[in-house]
């Protein structure tokens, strides 16, 4: 059953594969699974309609017959299971993988969308100069942890996984910042997975969404 | 076979149930899996004998057999995958628990432990009093629509689940903060959680080891 999922209309990254449904439409090109996508607007997104399918009013959703999914995590995961290529087969190398999904998300990712929120809601205020090392400190221990893990491995933990996939997505969000050209082996797992054809694939199409969106065409 | 998890050998908590290890000992009671308790030191957690069992120096973790596993998320996955009476049996309702997992840890969880990191590293900083009402705003919004899709439920979707289990915990956070006060739907959704017999016994487990821990054994 080919599923739907909803993706911004206009998304404020302007095509730089950063919103949360580049990590859906990665993990269905890496399981060679077509897919339609219906684009909602920051208004839509808020309304009874859409927040029946995502309470707190966010994308991507992931609608398959009967199933409609919420949370990146979870749609990411859902993928790997009903197909090959995200996930080992070995149990605890799973469990393993599995492990990655979360801590991308519960641990690598937080403090890097904290210090992005505070580049939109306190560039402003008198504190902002004061703050910003604090919340880069808190990062650099996070990817120092991460670095020092990954090693001179190529990915997490054995073969390519949907750990790795949402590993590399979030930490393009801080893509060409110091604090990531700081340690040569995280940009060299972020190129490995850029590299991936379903990667590029994956980009090209939600790039393709603001570049038609453009009046100008352009 | 029996796993083995660790723990803080002192919780800053002091015993509310608010570290960690709590998610994954409710999780283990639930499904009337006995297990063993490691106690870690904070010194010993950022040693590299624990860092090869979790990367980023935290607890809890989890050992069985061949398999090192951390992320409370993935642990509490784990357990509800091999056991009964976590997840539901039909895929579609299987998948939007584990949905709610997601939520719990990655939407609902942030702006709390946000607004609880400010109070320990912020307070004594001139911006902290103009801070705070932008970081509990962030709480207020996701709270509010939590409660909008909870509605009369007694869980999340159908019977109690591990996503109602991470949901509960996380909102133990702000007990008795007036942001959940204001929501009585989701101070009953809480107590409901804590009603639960395999809760008490959690609850209960990890509360000894900081009653034992006294020097005066009180």
């Amino acid at each position: 059953m080919r599923p739907t999922i909803t993706a911004f209309a206009n998304s404020p990254d302007r095509g730089r594969g950063l919103a949360r449904d580049m990590r859906v439409r990665w993990a269905l090109e890496e399981v060679g699974q077509p897919y339609d996508v219906r684009l909602v607007s920051f208004r839509e997104m808020k309304e009874p309609a859409h927040r029946a399918l995502q309470p707190f009013g966010q994308i991507p959703t992931y609608e398959e017959g009967d199933l409609a999914l919420f949370e990146t995590g979870a749609i990411v995961l859902h993928i790997a299971e009903r197909h090959a290529g995200l996930l080992p087969a070995d149990a605890n190398a799973r469990a393993r993988a599995i492990a990655w999904m979360f801590a991308a998300l519960n641990t690598v990712e937080p403090p890097i969308l904290d210090r992005e929120m505070a580049s939109f809601t306190e560039r402003d205020r008198a504190w902002y100069a004061e703050r910003v090392p604090m919340l880069e400190e808190r990062i650099r221990v996070r990817l120092a942890e991460l670095s020092s893990r990954l090693g001179d491995a190529d990915w997490l933990d054995g073969p390519f996984s949907a750990g790795d996939l949402l590993m590399v997505t979030v930490l393009r969000r801080i893509e060409g910042s110091a604090l990531l050209d700081a340690l040569p082996n995280l940009t060299a797992y972020i190129a490995r997975g850029e590299a991936r054809p379903a990667y590029k694939r994956a980009f090209e199409d939600q790039l393709a969404v603001f570049t038609n969106r453009s009046p100008a065409g352009s």
